[in-house]
């Protein structure tokens, strides 16, 4: 538990799936040609992994063959703020396995056609919850 | 002005920097003996730059003196989203210079010591807004 005395506590993994499997608005960093560069996303949770929309020939794959990506989402409750911080390797979805996206309801925010998918399984998965300080 | 044939618009650079000018939490993605980290973190916008507290030994100054930072904030105003991404080097302030951020008045979210101040300049200053599909 957060308290006064020690008001930062690491999150189980549990609880990290269950904060991600809450969002759909998330961050990627990502590696490409030696600079770092972070991206919103829409994302959905599927069997373990994230699962982003994007576009044929879009950086984040580019990116994702040179390095590692982060993925990261945020979040607050009241007096308690909360981050999830995912991190591994992307992976394009093949042909047959586009059908994973549309089992899921949940619309992108922005009507931009994305016709590819790309899977992040974690490597890592980390998150943290905070107790705000009173009036912030 | 974002529309249904074309919802996603660059933001002016002035109008990244008003954005910026009114959020608290942004995040931070760095490199680190060449794996990409991701963080979240509270800033306040002085003098043209992003100033963030942090600890002694942190992680990110290491990881400034490696390659740049990339820092991105969002939000959702009603029907529009809209993000700023700011790249750039960090530098960590003097202790003459410090003063900068104690002139402002906005405490850190969480109670956690960090004297230290490093700034982000950005090189790079990019910003979207996205119209958002209806009922999103």
């Amino acid at each position: 538990m957060v308290t006064e005395d020690d008001p930062v506590e690491e999150l189980s993994t549990e609880e990290c799936w269950a904060l991600l499997a809450r969002g759909e608005l998330g961050r990627i960093a990502y590696l490409l040609v030696d600079e770092v560069h972070l991206v919103p996303v829409n994302y959905v949770v599927d069997d373990g992994c994230l699962l982003v929309r994007t576009s044929p020939g879009n950086r984040l794959l580019a990116a994702a063959l040179e390095a590692g990506v982060a993925f990261e989402i945020d979040g607050r409750d009241g007096g308690i703020a909360w981050s999830v911080v995912a991190r591994g390797r992307l992976r394009r979805l093949e042909e047959d396995e586009q059908h994973r996206m549309d089992d899921h309801p949940e619309q992108p925010w922005v009507a931009v056609s994305r016709p590819e998918v790309v899977e992040l399984r974690p490597a890592v998965l980390t998150g943290r919850r905070f107790l705000l300080r009173e009036g912030v």
